[in-house]
């Protein structure tokens, strides 16, 4: 079973960010959610990053608000494709976050999805859509997922 | 070889859109260029896109300034990974297009890179981080590309 | 009696759409709903968009929030008027929905109306000055209607 | 044959404006130009307004950049549709000009186009969607308009 | 006593706009509230404002929210000074009304204030420091007014 | 004859602010021009406003970029009107000036203008109606000016 | 013991700008806030700023909302570093505040921080990374700190 | 001498970034100037970082354009005072950056300075503040840099 590494930057971002567990279900795709900080826990983050790809894991959610560097720093220490997902936090309500995720010099890509719980479910669907390109069962689950109007069934 | 679409709305956008040459050159990745409009040519847009995957695309690319439908409407007719280019025109220099890319709704991802040249060339490095996870001749490369710090080599 | 199209991508949009149905009861114009999604079922925006005009509708109202191409995604497909609303939904609180909107490409317009409830308000009574251009009862409505300072009477 | 107004707050304005006049002659329907102003001539404004629908007009397409007041200053004083187009004139880029007559309350709409070139264009081709719906000449020509990809045929 | 006329567009700004109320009291001004709509009474602006100077005000305060063209149409009409006050409505938070009224073209200036209730408190202070060029007793007051630190005693 | 002040923070905005000198020739008003800064001469700042009244200014014209802290700390200073011009300077093109005039908090007014040459030509414009209340030959003046269209004629 | 200076526009920001107490304790830093503003009491601004080096302070901590002048202010009478905070008050959320601050220009600089209750915390840390240079008790405590992945221990 | 560094992250910003130095040559501060990028080299970023002190500097100024995560990484590896600089780079022109640089949360700051080369230089100043306060001759230097109205004498 594939597996996804789904990161974020404080415990105060897991209740929006655990939006991506039905979906990752649903695709069965494994999920594994790490707490770790670009400014607070650096090292935890060049560690996590650098041995993601060895560790299984076949894409990377960082989930983070206000300057949100933490997808960035992530991408600067992995080659597998990071989904970065910025949170509406604070008074400027996720256009902080946008744009320090999006806006990605040339050689580091980070792939920005909408801001806040939107995008959270997003990055779940478009981390199944990477691991469908070699994986039957989970191409087979997204199928099923577009004929239903992109919607998990009840 | 995998192979990847790159599309843009408009053959004004090809001299920026082709900065993804040189990068899929250099990882090995065919690349195919298409000029269709999500709204002069709605048809042949879902005629590409429901197409793609059966045609043996890996990912799309797709490019688009203004109010930048493009990416959007492809992702509604393919289960490839979609990755939406804001490109840097008119007034607004790209906000526009940003927003009209990176801010869909759940159910329907769109990678968003960067706005403008920046964009293009990380979306074909994007591209080939995808195509990396089932192909070891493009993990080399991409493992090579990082290590000469994220430059095409000279 | 004329009739105007009103579709929305989402059923959460329906409060706020619904704000037409009183002035296109005072307008006697006949108002149709519909709930369709660029993105989640593009087929059948196109089969609407496509038979809109010989399903004898005068004009289609489009209400969408964040990436918003519905309106965009419609006028591709039709050659009838399209009023596009943006609407306020999410943290941008539909900025990003007008500019998805207002900035379509040269070729193929939409016409934008104000962010949320005062828009949908606004895209009833527009599609009734474009009704009354040939509908001399719906003119007079229209007369009424701007000599009662622009608001229903009780 | 149809006619429609089109008028800008200033001479300086015209270049840009009178990007109408080819698809007006592509249409076969009539244009008169108009230079006033809602802040320095306003009685011209009330004037011109109040007499646009008995001198014949079908639809009114109002020019301006900045504070923009001119579309929503003569959508108050006739029942026609009003077609708004912000200019991109100084610093702010037209975003202003865009607000100002975006945002119209409840009550008086206001047809907002894209920022510029591209939104005089696409007003002009919106007039004639709106004659179309009760001129089968006009409505022939958008349609041969929308085979040929919304462009003019040279 | 001298007078200034405070005109808004709408009954529902009423209760922000009467904050300059226990400043014109202080400084000894009297105030005349309006409810006039630039877009639905356009006539009644122009009848206020072409007749305000003769009626004996000293200033015009105009008071709008979303496209806010009120002050400008006010000043399109009268010799006064008119200061405008951005109000913050709809989901854009005053940034409409802001550019709305502070972007006037050359010609015809409007003196813009904070958006909201700073704003309305402000533009009866400056009104009371245009009086106060002619009128020893507002200048006395106003005198007293910065020594209590820009603040009525209580 | 009444005299107005007009100040600027840099000999670099001279070029732009000295565009109020054909309007105040115009009006026959007297304009004195200062170079002073909020930031590196603020000494000369409270001076200079502190004695403005007593000078003989009716009143006081700022112009300023970027942070654009000079109306504002003038108009703390001093009881005189308070006209303050964004002017565009730096990236942000006079956004970020417009928000440090007009945002004034309430108590301590500042009148703001359009950001760059209008607003610095509109400054003037709006002192000369203040002069005007109380200035029999400028009020004679400026009924001229409307009756020209808000233009100096050649 | 070093000791740095907090100062607020209006009692109305103690409630925020004392989340800098906790952090000052921990680095054993003195604090001393005082309420003064740039605008209402200029004269008290200057003396507290012109003072603030011979009364002891290593540096200065200003906080603002709205145009926020009092950052710039203070830079402008003292030749300490200066830290601005800006606050999240009114309809732009501190956008207008955090442009006032950051936007100084060359000559006199100000340290700008996050908006809000972030930014004020920072701003705490940052005075003591300044004092901790030459004082080896704050340096060590800002180790621990460091440590303790940037958190004060419970 | 102290001395301070200066990084950036491409070679194309060391024209503005190094503004810099007549600064510091004339405050008799050493300067040394790097070229590492936190995306791209994160390695040497973090070696820089974690050993800037150790190395003798007193402050670390970071320059960066679009996501600019630069300062923000540095500053998760010192405890020393890092000072941000957004470039004007790309479509946003620096807007993008002042977000990604001043928006840190809570636990680890970084000083954003104005966007472009008035930060630029003010960073150096405020670097010069800051060692000033161990440095009696920086101090002196400082002193005559306030009294020659914040500006290099010639």
């Amino acid at each position: 079973m594939a597996k996804v590494a789904v990161v974020m930057g404080s415990e105060s971002d897991r209740e929006v960010v655990q939006e991506v567990l039905p979906f990752f279900e649903y695709f069965n795709i494994g999920a594994e959610l790490f707490v770790i900080s670009a400014h607070r826990t650096p090292e935890k983050v060049k560690e996590f990053a650098a041995s993601a790809q060895e560790n299984g894991f076949s894409a990377i959610i960082a989930c983070a608000g206000l300057a949100a560097h933490l997808p960035g720093v992530v991408a600067a220490f992995t080659r597998l494709p990071v989904i970065g997902v910025p949170l509406d936090a604070g008074p400027l309500r996720g256009q902080d976050a946008l744009y320090s995720i999006v806006q990605m010099p040339a050689g580091v890509p980070v792939a920005a999805m909408a801001i806040g719980k939107a995008g959270v479910r997003n990055a779940a669907i478009f981390a199944a859509q990477i691991v469908a390109l070699s994986d039957t069962d989970v191409a087979e689950r997204l199928k099923m997922f577009k004929q239903n109007q992109c919607r998990i069934p009840k």
